[in-house]
């Protein structure tokens, strides 16, 4: 139901991309019966937005921690799920963009590279850890300008404005994080535009 | 019954700290019940070495993530009970010290210091949220040496070198992670020694 809905969505209505949560009752995004779904989402070529959901750990209760750990902590788990169970692998066309810079994930990213190298378990990857992060775009809503730097120059990543608009969580000024950061005008319009025009992602004409 | 076991560890034993998890059975440090146990530890002057305990989220059951991401989460979590539970309030004299570099809390220390200026119900803090943070010490086992140095010169926290011996997932070169961050001697020799020295953290004679 939900590729049919894509289809109608992109096909008939002209949506430029897909939202979907970080996991959904549950379930995580490496669960098999969502390939229907990401067949789909690749056959489109439209970009996949994932926004955290409710964090399902008790101890996110108080002190809106569901947002401050929660969500940033989902992320990370969707981003996890879909590397590590062969997602990537199956459709490495699709494009997601992280909300919230990706939550956890850019801190994660080398206790993930120390895992595989040292963990059997995760000898699953067929690829070096970096290649599948190319199929992620994280967006700047970070509340952290030295972090944004770190993301686009020390890790590599791809990183694309975001805002989190309306939420009170929001950054609702992009440009004064992102110059704040320290990167250089090239680097800023790599941000703001070109990140995702160089590799196709459809806008609503 | 953890606090006279405490004074015997260290008033009998000679012990220069003690460890905790960073949840008791799914309860957060936050919890009144310990409000003896943290007397006692101020009352000692030992500092508390904060380990993750296993992550309560179901996500974490694949891809060795309860380490991965569960772990650093955990740790996240537990400083943000310590902080927004009022334990620092209570017990400013005891140090904190964090296990892998404080899991993801560096990476969240954005979000929260937004949140508390947004968020009605954060309002409980009584001081800036980075006068908190001179409460806690991060190791430097992090895997990422750009981070170390973000942590010392942006965030303004105090390292400690942190191994995880003997485990898998520990860093056994950590003067070489040291090294590769960047950061000069003089900040080197802080992390190797000045920041734990120049507190008067007790260590075994």
């Amino acid at each position: 139901m939900a590729a049919r809905e894509l289809e109608y969505a992109v096909g008939t209505l002209g949506l430029g991309g897909v939202q979907v949560l970080s996991q959904i009752n549950g379930g995580g995004l490496d669960d098999p019966r969502l390939a229907i779904f990401w067949k789909t989402v690749a056959e489109l070529d439209v970009p996949v937005f994932i926004h955290p959901a409710n964090s399902l750990d008790p101890l996110t209760r108080r002190y809106y921690l569901v947002n401050l750990v929660g969500n940033p902590t989902e992320t990370a788990q969707a981003t996890a799920h879909l590397i590590f169970g062969g997602v990537i692998d199956r459709f490495p066309t699709v494009r997601f963009v992280l909300a919230h810079a990706g939550g956890t994930t850019p801190r994660l990213l080398g206790r993930w590279g120390h895992g595989v190298e040292v963990i059997p378990e995760l000898g699953i990857l067929t690829r070096p850890l970096k290649d599948y992060l190319r199929s992620f775009y994280f967006d700047s809503c970070v509340h952290d300008p030295a972090l944004v730097r770190v993301m686009v120059r020390e890790l590599g990543l791809q990183v694309v404005v975001g805002t989190d608009y309306p939420f009170d969580m929001g950054d609702l000024e992009p440009r004064s994080t992102l110059v704040a950061s320290g990167l250089d005008e090239r680097e800023l319009a790599a941000i703001e535009a070109a990140n995702l025009f160089a590799t196709g992602t459809n806008l609503p004409a």
